[in-house]
């Protein structure tokens, strides 16, 4: 009985979890929680690998893990896998994959979705998934300043690691700012990205659109590689990871 | 100094509270938590009046809410009453309204909406404001019974509360039965409507879906008005009280 490799999608409402990537001390993650219910599932330890972690009140619309197991019927283990998980974490589903496959290594684009509700008014349904923003946007100018993030660049300035020794260069494929009623929502699209590094662009492009910075900053932080020349942080819950592609 | 009559407009996420009427052990209940927030912002008990009760787990997009107060500017009222009230209870609007407006007896229409994610995937994100069913639903059926349930009824059979002395005739103006995706959303809207109405209603149709009961059961509830010809109420989560009208 050879070993197989699955690939499972998931969705989950990350707002109760320290994040994708298990902990040591037991914290509750996503891939803690997932694990654990696929060792029950298996009758044995299994470790799975994520297409790349969520921060900690970070969602996922989808999310790709791989794993190997002993082989069993995929969609019978789907259901009992329903069964298993909390209600913040969906099997989307589980299909055995080609034996070299790896969810995070095979990856070849991720699309990242973050949103603003840009209004005074109590944003009580949504608000677990949009950050308030109550002033005015000035649209055009976020978006002069989107174009000119998208691009192969050197995104130092825009990751939170600071001890980074990889190369920081990405290719931010699409930025797109749509609004749909009071909600802003960007859309990014690249080959991966850093470590905060949606938040920071959206962060960014959030003073852009207020006024408190200029366009231009973020040429001045492309040239510098400073974290400390681009914008703060945007807050976790209005990050939702949209899609992963595999070639 | 005399009193005013405020007229307020409050949507929730009934998800945590044990419904809107307040209840005297102290429970957690919508009208206890706003009549709370406005006695702080008035520094004197302030009683309110919802246009209707909605039950545990029953959510709104639109409540109103009608109570008399000292005068104060309502724009700054609003703002208070946003910060003081929790996340799951925003004030939309907060306004002077006519001196004998009464937000229940002066109510001419309400909507609800109730909505169902009609699929075997799992609802992670709206799982707090639908009721998951994924059994095939004869939509055409359930329109069919929704024709003979709009109107002007006794809607005795339709009603939880047993011991009702008052009428039970209601106009049923309209039920729309929406699909947007997997989701299936019933829409009513009617002149008032009764204890555990919209619940019936709905646990009717869909047992009427799903091929459990027949589509003319629905004349003989009206005929008998007896509780037991009609469906199960269905789960409280997946209904919302839309919208309230004035003449």
């Amino acid at each position: 009985m050879g070993g197989r490799t699955y690939r499972l999608t998931l969705a989950y409402d990350g707002t109760r979890y320290r994040g994708w990537q298990r902990l040591p001390n037991g914290a509750l993650t996503v891939q803690g929680s997932v694990e654990r219910a696929l060792s029950e599932l298996f009758g044995q330890p299994i470790e799975v690998s994520g297409s790349g972690r969520t921060d900690a009140g970070v969602h996922a619309e989808m999310q790709v893990v791989s794993f190997s197991a002993p082989e069993q019927a995929p969609a019978a283990l789907l259901s009992r896998l329903r069964r298993l998980l909390p209600e913040d974490i969906g099997a989307l589903s589980l299909d055995y994959a080609a034996e070299r496959f790896h969810a995070r290594l095979c990856a070849t684009e991720k699309t990242y979705v973050y949103r603003v509700w840009n209004s005074e008014l109590p944003d009580v349904f949504e608000r677990r998934f949009r950050v308030q923003l109550p002033q005015k946007l000035d649209l055009a100018a976020m978006r002069a300043a989107a174009e000119l993030m998208v691009g192969t660049h050197d995104f130092k300035a825009f990751c939170a690691n600071k001890q980074f020794k990889k190369s920081s260069v990405r290719t931010l494929k699409s930025l797109q700012i749509e609004t749909d009623g009071a909600e802003v929502r960007f859309v990014l699209t690249a080959d991966g990205f850093l470590y905060h590094m949606v938040r920071i662009l959206v962060g960014t492009l959030l003073e852009i659109g207020m006024g408190r910075r200029e366009i231009a900053s973020v040429e001045e932080s492309f040239a510098s590689r400073r974290r400390e020349t681009a914008g703060e942080t945007a807050p976790a819950k209005g990050l939702c990871l949209k899609e992963v592609r595999y070639d």
